[in-house]
């Protein structure tokens, strides 16, 4: 069989104040169109498919029409677990009603060990989980680290094997060797304890992983993750998003980029050149820009001026810091005072030193917010 | 066809501080044993499943294993529909999957004008709603009351009345006639505009409404509240509570009881009568009561002195008021100052005057707390 293997939607996700969800919407178009195109048997969603336990009403629509259109309108097959961003309780509303329509979402360990059968394949859907879950599953309090969890999961799974089928783990948390590189990834530890190693899992025919938003996090052939669909942070600006195209008989395993409705672009040049018509107009209005000034001089009105070419600014940094020595003497000092270290944020982003007027007000508000820290 | 009316359950409610859920599960084992007792062909639910917008997740798994005990494990048809205290959008997650399996949960307006047919009866499933979106639907700015309202509504739907069959509406407003008793009712007008007038509903063979939990509410034969199936307010310790079994063809409506799991009871005496032993034996510990007194005098360690006999007390308070004079003065003077309410308060409930070091604490405590208000 052939099945699509992504994660990490993330749906609801806000980046640095920027909704995301149109641009989550026409991703999910995209996908929907690859599965199409590469006519797979099943969609596999390896968690996270929620940005918050408790998701706003606008990421519930999103999320249950994406599903709707895929599952019921397409008729496709969808496997999904949740992940750590996910409550599994609000995640898994109405699972019971949708393994009717071949809709597996499943949000709790005990039923990791029922595998769902499509075509020539077993597919084991494990959540995400804490150890104590995997404790009181097998009434056993040995369990200390993620890899002896694993390793009874996997045996217990390996139960219920079918020699004559394939055999696929879906599953969300750190596998050893993936190298942590998104920021977005808040909770990196599984139940608190260390990554598993990928050994434990070598009589699956394949990984389909989600929780690192890199799909070069792992470097192995059947151990994947499928990294987040779209860019959800600075820091995976660098990377090439997409989903798997996995054959399961024989094995092949094929990535499909999917193109950023919005990119995100890490700019590290001088004011005058980032100013400048001629560079600026090579990058898209409705892009994301981290932006580092390589500058050290104090630029008036910075943030204005450079939101003229650049509307969707996520951050402004100086990459060498400020020249000024009086300023410099004081970011090397460990302890500045509240009122110091504002004036030093107001002059670095709107460019000029504060008037007595602003002074004034910053005062009044910093007192009125010590008071409340009392 | 025969069916089973409920609604106004409310899960997840919080009684005073107690977690009514338990009570909730035992009632609705009972609810699904008078459907099977019944032979009832369709369970309805008019409204307010949840308490809450954002129900708890313990809430969200009762709601959902009751739902799935009754429509997947006894193939009972239900028919729902979100009432004020529920989220449109989160407890109509899955909808689109439930049809399958004859669950017909309505959380969007505009879906009410398609009825759902079962057996010889049309359902027309009319979700709690604002003025704006009947506005909307029918591009008319004039809508501009309930009554204006429910006349297209009921006009738009007969347009898909099937003459051989019967009409139901489910629905889940305030009717005209019916008398608002219970507190629990939070919000009482829909659309933010008074209440229907049942002439409008004449066309049904039965209306379904949720919204007051009295089944008395209303004095007409055909347009009935169930009332909430559980006591969820001390205004409704007088109520009987139970659900309608309705025959639509011929028709015949029948009231089957509920015996509350754990009752409220209003008790008014005299502080000697209710710690009488013999008086309070009659009364079980685990039921919850609300205490007035007819007592006018201070009473030392009033609050723990009834707890030994009652408890589980919602209120506690004083039928005549307090006999002291100076008291009486204060209590008429309309602004006391912070110290003096809690120091009243403090007697009344605990019956005794303040100790010097309580008085202390109490000080400290209410600075912190104006400072910050400031």
């Amino acid at each position: 069989m052939r099945f699509l293997h992504t994660g990490d939607w993330h749906i609801g996700k806000n980046l640095a104040g920027y909704n995301l969800l149109a641009d989550q919407h026409a991703t999910f178009q995209e996908i929907r169109k690859i599965a199409q195109d590469k006519q797979v048997d099943a969609v596999v969603i390896a968690g996270d498919l929620y940005d918050r336990t408790i998701p706003g009403e606008a990421a519930i629509q999103e999320l249950t029409k994406e599903l709707a259109t895929l599952n019921i309108k397409e008729h496709l097959p969808v496997l999904a677990i949740s992940g750590n961003h996910d409550s599994a309780t609000r995640l898994g509303i109405g699972h019971q009603w949708f393994v009717n329509n071949d809709f597996y979402l499943n949000t709790n360990f005990s039923d990791a060990f029922h595998p769902i059968n499509i075509k020539d394949t077993q597919f084991f859907l494990l959540p995400f989980f804490g150890l104590q879950e995997v404790r009181n599953y097998f009434a056993d309090d040995h369990i200390q680290n993620i890899n002896t969890a694993m390793q009874k999961i996997v045996t217990k799974m390996k139960e219920s094997f079918d020699p004559q089928s394939q055999h696929v783990l879906v599953a969300h948390f750190f596998a050893a060797g993936s190298k942590r590189t998104a920021e977005s990834e808040t909770m990196i530890e599984v139940g608190g304890l260390s990554a598993v190693n990928t050994d434990i899992l070598k009589d699956f025919e394949y990984v389909a992983l989600g929780h690192l938003h890199n799909k070069n996090a792992l470097h192995e052939e059947r151990v994947r993750y499928s990294g987040s669909p779209m860019k959800l942070s600075v820091s995976e600006a660098p990377m090439e998003k997409g989903v798997w195209i996995v054959d399961t008989d024989p094995f092949e395993i094929q990535w499909v980029p999917l193109k950023p409705v919005h990119d995100i672009h890490v700019l590290e040049d001088s004011m005058d050149t980032l100013t400048n018509e001629q560079f600026a107009k090579n990058y898209a209005k409705d892009d994301y820009y981290a932006i580092k000034l390589t500058d050290r001089e104090i630029i008036p009105d910075v943030m204005n001026r450079l939101r003229q070419y650049y509307p969707q600014i996520l951050s402004l940094s100086r990459k060498y810091g400020f020249s000024d020595p009086k300023r410099h003497q004081q970011s090397t000092k460990t302890q500045l005072s509240p009122d110091k270290l504002f004036e030093d944020f107001f002059q670095q982003t709107i460019g000029t030193e504060m008037s007595a007027e602003q002074e004034k007000i910053m005062r009044k508000t910093l007192e009125e917010v010590m008071k409340e820290n009392d």
